[in-house]
This record gives structure tokens, sequence and C-alpha cells, in this order.
């Protein structure tokens, strides 16, 4: 309790840190990701993966306009977990940044130069008053000059690139287990499959082929495209993923 | 009261995320659409229904004043519930959007496109300090290259797509009913019939016509029409939903 | 008390929600709106009535100077009740509605545009911080393509359409009055003794007839003109609505 | 103390009603208005009066310098009772707006007109945040169309029109006074004669010339006059209004 | 206790009145005021006196940088008490005031207009938010068509006319002096004189030559000057005022 | 405690005063000034001094870093004591004034009128609200028209000449040893010897070489000048004021 | 417990003093500085050393994507502590200042130069409200005119220049460290070793080739250049710093 009226002094605001430097607000933002479901990136050796849960509410509910996946320019492919109406803010944001770095260079946006742009925004968000945070998390994949590039953004605005990482729901297990599993020189669709036992992990070992989206951005063809269902159905049986009974595949919705 | 005073403590502002991650008064806001009386959506194989509980007040109470079913253009209608002065701002910037869209494209607004261009506006509400949510829901139904679409907004900012759906008083409980009873190839007829139904469930099983609004947009003919109370009363008999004594039928009001 | 201190906890300003979806300083604003003293619309066949109570506080002040009935547009007339100052402020928006209607279009303004650009107008009070809501209630009347209309704007911003009704003080006594004496088919001066015997309801069943004031608009001469006083007085007559002792006749003042 | 507290919880500000619809901040206005001393306004056959108690601090202060009574433009006369500083920016505010119409319209301001478009400038400072609400009551006289004019302004910024009226100290007691005594039909000398009496009854009966400041406008002659204290006096003497020692007529103070 | 936990409650800001109709943020200014060392001001007969105790905190402080006596214009003085940083506020904007006067109109501003435009500026910091009000009192003396006159503005806002007055340490007893000795028809340098026997008694009845600021603005050359200190020092051997031993004469400062 | 709870109520803004008029803000910020090393200034026949204490933390920490000493023209110097961010931005504000006025009347600025434009900025933010004061204190030292002059500056935003004054830590010690042995008529190269004895009274009697800084600007040659550190060093032992042990003199590190 | 609620007190904004002039929310910036991973920076005779522990989370997170050290221009690196995304915004500064610089002048900028107008920014952030202050530090190291600059700036925004210095965590420890073995005239590659081992004193004495970063720049070529991996592993393994089993080297890590 004394911690707790202690800790309530100073996360009323992003404006002010606590005794011991820290921005509550942030770290609670950082909660509102972890309300939301899980979503997977991978780096192959020839390419990106994105993989999202994206089981809808209800069964009258179009599972594709849960919005975890998004392209943000041909290359570049963004997953999400957190607040979905914050999540298309940052999205609209990150096209336009695209859109002006062709009109302004000529050319494709790079990976990393997108994310800080958007990290940077976000930054904002925790420094100057009279807004709150973004509270979503961010996975931002994409082909530069060839090489397949994975990076995160967090709702304190600072960018990370990785070579495979979660955000959302269980956030931890599913790392630790990417952590295990994950070799280099993994091909796309290995990466594929990885992904996808990885998401599983937060659903009971399970996915229903509605219920999960999957983006991919290769070298060779640097275009981002989200796999149809089917293929996902025969990936799924091939690992064994799929539901008993696939009606009942509603469950925990995402956390806004 | 821990709890309490504990919920209090972080939902005073829409700039504040709780310790869990939630923003209380998006959530509060949701209360309010709760308060307001039902709307329906339901889409059918040849176009959408909206249909709305629209009892007034009092019997001298114009019942056509009470506004739950609005154009937002030829194409596109809304249902609305929650607070009525909210949803009016919401439809005056959908119909804008519209207008705009026809003047700069030539063409009329994708069903989606304009209900992310309502989502994205109602985001804004939920981030930057000064105002309050939007306290209402919308169901935006439309035809869009001869497809009928069914769009939800709610407070928070977040579009889903919807095969049928409520919103307002009863919520679950008509969602439940419409998971049991709707099926996919429904003729726009049988879904009035349908949405008929499910809305009286909020109503004792009972509706008057005049308390009651329906507006269809077929794939045939892509214009908003809201149906004439002869045509609902029709409807109703047919269903046995009219009330034994209609002249009673003057109950809970509109949840502002 | 727990509910007092719950309630307190909520009603600050109009850009929080309480947890149960409420706007508490629209409400009270309701509550300004039945301080004051009261006023009648009535939709007779031929026309719209507007009547008020307009008692002066002291023998000494003008009864004409209690500003209870506004001319809006030739064709349109609005009745207050609750804080006279801020009505005065939604009449002079109203006014120049009309004007830049008349302007732009070349015609007179509706009677439903001009009661939704008034609502719309409130509307912005109840969401965005920095000011209080309109502690007023109107009834805008009038006259549009040759049939009568009557609206009432509330605090909240929701417009309504009514065949009869009233607000400010001993509102539901004299709604529940109207709608067992109302009748469709009146004519506009059986519809001026209606509305004084309703509002003589809120007066110990008397009426001064300098306390009334009484507007109408008619279909064959679309003019907002008010009865004058000697006029009032032989139907307070005829109706027995007189004082017995007419000097008597200053009592409760206009709630501001 | 329950009440106390109660109270306590809506009265900070202008932007918040309490649950029972009042302006709290308004209603403390009105005390401020009640710690000024006295004004009286007197509307006769031929002109109107004001009168103030401007009783000075010190008998080393200069009894003219003590403002309440204020020329707004040449047909126009103002009284004031309470701020004097706040006084001073209405005045400001009327004789601009007497100005402009003069230049606008070719002609002298209405004297309702220009009190209405004071109470709307009041109006402002009880809905919109940031400020506190005028700590002062005017009363306008004037003559517009060879009528003689008297209206009040209150903290609210409600305009009512009067036949005599007082504002300020011992408000209540003045004004059943002037109900006892007022008859339509006086003369301009005798409504001094009247407002001297009534003057006088908040300061034990009894005034100093120099303590005291009258001003007319007659229909004959309407230009705005302060009369000479030598002329005040001869009346007070007449109504033995003058005090036995007038020495000692130094006492309580303007309120601010 | 009580009384000071209900004044605490209204007392935080100019932009709230308390109960009972006052300002408390403008009454804590006089508190200011007061706190800072005496100034007085006397009109002659055929000029005005403004004479400052301006004692230095230290024998290294060059007394003629406590700034309480300022030229305004070649014809008005200034003498202040309260926050120095304040004052200089308040005499820079005078400055700018009279400099437009002789800019607009060729000829020296007035002594009342100067003064008002002066309260009028002061009236905004105790009714608009976001600052406080001055805490600093001025006396404004100077010479109008070949008249002097003498004015004071205090932190309400409210200009008076003085014959004689005093602001600043121990005001009403200074003020109970002047009441006693002040008379019509004083020449300048009698006025002078009296002015330190004022200044004195807040004093010990002591004072040091450069612990006095005198400044005179006569009729004949109405130009503002100050007296040099042998002058002052013969004016207070005269008078019998200079100190036993004069390099005691270090003591209160002024109250910033 | 009472007088705890008591001050807290009146200290957490610059916006309000204290019942007893004081600016608690404004008090803070002289406490800030006061954890600074002491800086002296000291005004000869024929120049100023100014001395800083300038102990660097580490003895890695590079002497001339430690920010004590300004030039703001070539024939002004500033010192000062308290927050060295704070300073940097009154220093940055002197420097274009004094710029300003060269460019404007082709002359260099005085000194008295650039203290006071520095003074009269630092009052801006005791007055106005949304910032903080400046935590600093200033000694403003120069040569106008051949005489040497010295100012101070506080936080309150009040000037003061002086012919010599100590701010920062230590005040009141120091000062009562200047006042003890100051006497006009010092030289330069006096005064400089009376400021390290001054200084080293608040370092134990001691001053290491570089951990002080010293600047002199002289009539003769009117040009800011800091004197190397083995001219210090002189100055230093001959007045015996070199620690015992140089290396040691790393101790109390400037206020911020 | 008296000294916590005293403290939270003036805690929760950088617009208000304590009563001991200091100012909390930049005390509590320096701790979230104190919470980042730490840096080293060292000028040696021939050039500036920067060194950072850039340990990642995970060992799937790229540890250059780690931001720790950046080039600023081509002649100046910067090491920073703290929060990543507000050390970002600083570099992003920086960088415009050292191009804006190049364009205006011709010139690279002064490290003195640029290193005062990131403090000048960041101090802003300390008095002005409606943001929080900087939670990061950096060290700013370069080449000018010939020879090598070290400097530091802090949440308060004031510069120092050092020898050797380090910020983040552990900082008193490693600061002790550097004050006992730094020595002058050490070459840029022995700076590299010192650098190193002050460094692995905050990390059990080991560190991973991969997860420290060292750049230089030196007078002979003043180019801010990253050291590679293998060359920094040679000058480890010299040490003796490598970890005993390399794989387990991912650890605490950045404090945001």
């Amino acid at each position: 309790m004394q911690g707790q009226s202690q800790q309530q002094a100073y996360d009323r605001g992003i404006t002010i840190f606590s005794p011991d430097g820290r921005l509550y607000q942030v770290e609670y933002a950082r909660e509102a990701v972890k309300r939301g479901t899980a979503s997977v990136g991978i780096r192959a050796e020839d390419g990106v993966v994105l993989a999202a849960d994206k089981r809808a509410r209800s069964p009258l509910m179009e599972p594709e306009s849960v919005e975890k996946l998004h392209k943000a320019d041909d290359h570049v492919g963004v997953a999400s977990a957190g607040h979905v109406a914050d999540a298309r803010q940052l999205i609209d944001f990150a096209r336009r940044q695209a859109q002006v770095n062709r009109l302004r260079y000529g050319e494709p946006v790079g990976i990393e130069t997108l994310t800080k742009s958007i990290t940077d925004h976000i930054q904002q968000y925790t420094q100057v008053g009279g807004a709150r945070p973004f509270g979503v998390a961010l996975i931002v994949g994409g082909i530069e000059n060839g090489e397949p590039h994975l990076f995160e953004t967090d709702p304190s605005g600072t960018p990370y690139e990785w070579q495979a990482l979660s955000i959302g729901s269980d956030r931890s297990d599913l790392r630790e287990y990417l952590e295990e599993t994950y070799e280099e020189g993994l091909t796309t669709d290995e990466a594929v499959g990885l992904a996808l036992d990885t998401l599983a992990r937060s659903n009971d070992g399970e996915l229903s082929p509605e219920g999960v989206g999957v983006a991919t951005i290769t070298v060779d063809d640097p275009e981002y495209a989200e796999r149809p269902t089917d293929e996902i159905e025969a990936v799924l049986e091939e690992r064994d993923l799929l539901p008993a009974d696939e009606d009942e595949a509603d469950g925990e919705s995402d956390g806004e």
C-alpha cells in the first residue's frame, strides 16, 4: 500500500519522472501492448516474416477486418499489438513518411530510417504534455538494398533491430521460445512455420487459419504479400496446429 | 472499495493509462453507448439492412425526429446508439468525407475507407486532451463495387467489419441471438425480418411500427432507403411482433 | 454519502464520463433549465403557438423586458427556459444562421435545419473543455413549406420534434397535462387557449396578462407575432385564469 | 458543514454547474456587488435620474474621483455598484459600442441595444473559463426616440428594464422603499428627490452633498448632466437629509 | 481554523470570488504593498510633492539605485511602494502611454488619463487567469493645464484622486497624520516639509538624507525634478529629523 | 507543522501571493542561488572586479569550463551564482541586448540600462504562469562614460547598484566582511586582493589558483579581461590564501 | 515519511522550486540517466575516445541497434546514457546545429559551441512547463582546431569540459577509477584500453566484444570512426576482459 500510494504520486502524466527516474505512463502503455494479442516477426535468410494472432471476437466478425498486419510501402510491412486505433495512426504516419521519401529522393525508404522516424514521432508523446503515449508496439519488417531487416518500436520510442521477436500478450514466453528455436539461415518458408509455432504457444497450441495472418517480403520479390488462408491452413495442418474443433476458435480479443 | 478508489485514480481523463494499461474514459464512453436504445445491422446477400429502436419518450414527440438512422451518402447509411448529439457530429464528418471523395476522385467513397476516416477522427478524441471521447457507436453499411459491407465504429476508434451486429442496450443478448440465427445467403427482405426479430428482444418481444426504423441499401439499387411505416407494420404483424396494445409503446428513452 | 462522493468524482467538468456513462455537467445544466419559469409550445393545424411565463420579480420591473419569447426570423420564433443570458447567445446564433441561409440560398431557413444548427453548436459545449454547457432549453417553432413545425433543444444538444411540449419548471406535470388534453387538428386560437391552460398549472391556476407572453406564427400569415396584452387578458378571462387580485401577481422569478 | 462542503465542491469556477443547476461564481460576484455602496435609478415622465452614494474613504480623497456615475454617450449615463475597476472595463466597452453605432448607422445607439451588447459581453465571462465574472452591476439610463429608458445589468449578463431600481448595498431595503413610494408620472426633479430619499436610507437617513452624485438626462435636453454640488445640497436641505455635522460624513467605503 | 480553511478554499487564484464576494489574491497583493517602505504624495497650491523612504539594505548599496521615485514624463512623476520589479513594469507601461499621447495628440498626457490607463492595465491582471496581480501601489502626480493633480493606483486597479496620501508600510498611521496636519493652500516647499515629517513617522522620527527621495513638479516649472541630497538634508535639519548617529541609518528593507 | 502546511498552501506557483503578500517561489529561487558557490564584485576607483569561486567537482573536470564569469560585451562582465544553465540564458539575453544597442544607437550599452533590461526580463518569470523564476543571481559590472558601475540582479527582478557585494553561498558572511573592509578609492589591483580575501572566507580561508576566476574592466582600458592563473596564484601567495596542499582543492560543487 | 511527503509537495513539475531551492524533476531525470548502462569518454593527447556498454537484452537483438554512440558531424561523436529516445532527439538537434554552422560559416562547428547549443536547448525543458526534462546525459567529443575536446551535458542543461568521465550506471565508481588511473599524455590507443577497463568495472570485470562500442576521433584524422568488433575483441583479450563464457553476456538492459 505504501508502494501503491507512492507510485500513484508520479503516474498521472507523462511530464513527470518518479523519484527513481521512471516514466510510469510509458510503462502503463507497455501494459496496454501486453493486453493485445501477440504478433511475431522473423528475419529469414531471404526475407522477413510477419505473423499475427487476429482471432475475431465473434463468428459474425470478419477476421480480415481485425487489423494486425499492415502494408506501409511496397517493400515494408508492419505487425502491431495493442490499441488498434493507435496503431492505425502510426501506420498512417509511416505511409506518409514512405511516400515523402519516394518523392524527395526517388527511392524506397530504408527500413531503419522509417522505423526511426516512427519512434521519434512516438517520443514526442512521452515528453510533451496534453496527450497520452501510444498504447501500441510495432514490428517493422522489409527489404533494404537486398537485405531483410526487422525492427521494433515500443511506447517509449526506442528502436531496436531483431533477428526474431514477438510483441503483445505472452511476450516473454514467446521470446524464450524464439531464443531456443531460432537459427540463422532459415528460409522464408521455414520462418513462416516457426512464426506459426510461436504464435500457437499463446493460443493453447492451436491456431485457426482465419484467426491468424501471415505476411512475407522476400529479397527476390520485395513486395509485401499476405499469405492466403488456404496456404496458412496447409502449414498449420503440416505442423499439427489446427484446432480439434475449428468452430470454437473465438476466444480472447485484442486489447482495446 | 480498494478497487473503487484504485480505479478513480486513473479515470478522470483520456490522457492517462491505468497501471494495467486501460483507458477508463474510453470504457465509460462505451457505457454511454449501452445507455442508448439498440440498433442492428445485417449484411444480406444482396444488400445491407440497418434497423433501430427509436421509441419516443412521449406520444407527443414525433418518432421520426428520434435520430437513429442517417443517410451518409447515396450508397451509405449509418445507424447509431448512444449520445444523439455526438452521433450527429460524426455523421456530419462522414458526409463531408463522402462529399470530398466524390469531388476529388469522381466516385462514391468506399465503405471501409469512410469507416476508417471516421474511426481515425474518433481516435484523436482518445489520445489528445481537452475533450472527451465520443459517447456513441455507429454501424456503417453500404454498397461498394456491387458488394454489401457492414462496419462498426466504437468510442476507441477501432473499425471492424461484421456480417451482422448490434450496438447499444442489451448488446450481448442481441449478439448472441444473431450468432444463433444469422445465416449467410439471406435476402435483404429476410434480413429485415431478422433485424426486427432481434430488436424486439430488447423490447419485451414487441415493437410498434412508429417506434422502429429500418433502412436498406441493395446491390441492385444502391440508394439508401428508409422503409415506410406501413411496410414495417406488415412485417411486424407477419412476425407477431406488434404490441398487444400499441398505445402503451412509449417506454425507455435514448441514453442521453 | 457513498453515492454522493461517488458522483462528485465525475461531475466537475464536461470532458469526463462517469463510470456508468453519464455526463453530470450536462445533467446539472438540465437542472438549471428547471429553475427557469415554464414555456409551452403547441403545434396547431394552421400554425404554431409559443407561450411563456414571464412574471416580473418586482412591480417596478417592466414585464416586457423579461426575455422568454424571441423572434429568430420572420417565420421562426423561439421560447426559452433557464439562463436568460445563455438563451440570448443561442438566439443570436440562430438569427445569424437564418440570415446566412437567406443570403446563401435566397430563401427562409427550414425549421429543422435551424434547430439542428443550434443543437450542433450546443453539442460543442458538451465535449470540448474550457467552457460550461448552455443552461437553457429552447422551443423553436415556425412555418416551413406551409407546414407548422415545433422543435426542442436541450443542454445535451439533442433535437426533437414535438406536437406539443413544455420546458422549464414543473416540466413533467405540464407535459402530462398536454398529453391528456392535446388533440390533433386544433386551430391556432384553440392552441393559444390550451397553452395558457397549461402554463397556469405551474402558477396555482392563475396568470396575469402582463406576466405571460404568447406568440403565434400561422400558415396563412407566416410572420412571428406576439399577442397584445389585452388579447391575452380576454383569453385568460374567458378561461377563468385571471388572478383574484391581479396586483399580487409577482412571485417566483426566472432561474438565473 | 455538510452544506458547506457540498457547496465548495462546485464553487471554484464558472465552468461548472452545481448539482442543482446553479453557478456559484456568478452568485458570489453578486455578493461583490452588494459590498459596493448603493446606486439608484428612476425613470421619470420626462427623463431619467441616476444617483449614487460616493462617500470618500478619507477627507483627503477627492470625492469626484470616486467613480460611480459615468457618461457612456451624450444621451446615456451609467451608475455602477461593486468593483470600480470592473465597472470601468464595462463602461469602456459601452462607450466603444456607442461610438461604433454612431459611425455605422449615423445615429445614437438605443438604450436597450446598448444594454444588451453589455450583457452579452458579461455572459461570455460566465461560460468560458480562464477569467472570473464581472463583480459589478450597472444601471443604464438614457433617452431613445424621445422616451426615457432605464435598464439593469447584473453579473449573470441578464438585462432587465425597470421603472425604478437600486443596486449595491442594502438592495432589498431600498427596492422595497421604491416599490412603496414610486409613482408613474413623476417629473425629473421629483425623481431626483425620491432618488436621494432612497439613497439616504442606506446611510442612516443622511447624505453629505459631496458624498452623493446625481445625473439626469431629460427628454427635452437629452444630454447627460451631473448636478452641481450646491444644487444637490439644496435638495438635501429641503428634504432634511443633510447630516447634523457634515464633517463626520466619511464612513463606509466602496466594496473593492 | 474554520475561518482559515474556509479562506484557503478561495484564495488560490484571481479567477474566483469567495462566497462573500472577495478576491483574496488582490487582497494579498495589498499585503505585498504594505511590506514595502512608505511613499507619500502631497498636492500643494502650486505643485505636487512625491517623497519616498529609500533606505538601502547595506552601506555598500547605492541609495540612488533603490527605485521608489520615477519620472514618467516631463510633467509626471510616480512614487511606488511594494514589489520594485512590478513597479518597473507599470512605469514602463506609463511611459509608453505618455509617449503615445504626445505622438497622437501632440500634447502631454493628462494625469487622470494616464492614471486610468495604468489602472485599466492593472485590472486585467485581476480578472484573467494565468498571472498574478501587480504587488505594487503607485502615487501618480503631475501638472495638467496648470493644475497639480495626485492620483493613487492599487492592486485592484481602482484610481482615486487625493490631496495627500501615503502608500506602503504604516499606511494608516501616516494617513491619520496627514489628515490631521494637511491644509489646503500649502506651498510646494511647505509640502516637502510635511512629506518628510510624515515619512519620518514610519522611521522612528528620523530620516537620513541619503535614505529618502523627494521629487517635485510645480505649476510654474512643470518639469519633474528630484531634490538634491544636500537640499533634503537642510530640510531634515531644519525640522530636526536627522538621525542622532547617521551611520546607523540602514534598517528595514523594501518589501520584495 | 501548522506553519509548514500553511506555507505549502501558497508556494506551488508564481501566480499566487501568500496571505502575507509573499511570493514563495521567488523566495525558493533565492535559495537556489544560495546553493551556488560564491561570486564577488567590487567597484574600484578605476575599474570593476568580478571574482568567482569556480572549484571543479573532480580533478578530471576542466576548471575553465565551470562558468561563473561571462563577457557580456567588450565593456561589460557578469559573475553569476546559482543555476548555471539559467545563468547562460540570461547572459545570452544580455549579449543580444548589448548587440541591439550597438546596432541601434551606435554606442556601447549603459551598465544600468543593460541590468534593467535583464531584470525586466526576469520579472516576467515571476508574474506570468507556465514557467519558474530564474534560479540565479548576477553581478553586472562595467564601464560607462569612464565610470565603473556594479549592479546586482536577483530572482525577483529587482536591480540594485553596489560598491561591493557578494552573491551565492555564505552571502551574509561575505557581505559583512566587505562592509567592514571595503574602502572607497581602492585601485583595481587592491580590489582584486580584497575580492580574493572575501571569496576565501567561504572556503576555509584557502583558494586554489585554478578554482577561482577573476575578471577586471578598467576605465583606462575598458575591455573585459580575465586574469591568467599565474597572476591569480601570485596574488593568492602574497595574501597567504594558497591551500596547504593544493591537490585537495576539490570540494563543494556549484549548486545545480 | 515526513521527509517523503515534504518532498512530494514539490516534485510534480519543473515549474516549481522546493523550499530549499531544488528542482526535483531535474534530479529525478538524473536518476533516469543512472538507470542507463554506462558510457565513458577519455581525452587523449592525440584524440578522443568514446566507449559505451551496449549489451543487448536478448541474443536475438542486433547489438548494433542499441544506440549509445552517435556521429553528430564528421569531427564530433556523442555517447549517451539514459532514455534512448530522448538521446535521439538531442542528437538530431545537434546534427541540425552542426549543419547550420557549416552552411552559415563554412566551417565545422566548435565542440564547445555545439555542446552549449545542446545544453541551452535542454535548459528550456527545465524552466518552461508542459514537458518533462530530458532523461539523458551526453558525452560530446571531437576535434577543434587540432585539439581534442570532451564535454558533458546533463538533464539540468549545464555544460562541463572533462579530461575523462563516465555517465550512466555506477557513475561514481567509474569516475573514482578514472581519477586514479587517468594520466595526461595518453595516446588514443591507450585511452581505448583505459575506457574498456573502466566500462568493465560496471560489468563484473567482463565485456563481450559485441556488447561494447568504441569510437575515436583523432587529431591526425578528425573523422568519427567506430572500431570494428574484432579490433575491440583483440583489446579485450589483451586486457583479459573477455567473459569466461561469452554466450552468457546478455544481462542488464538499458534504462528505458
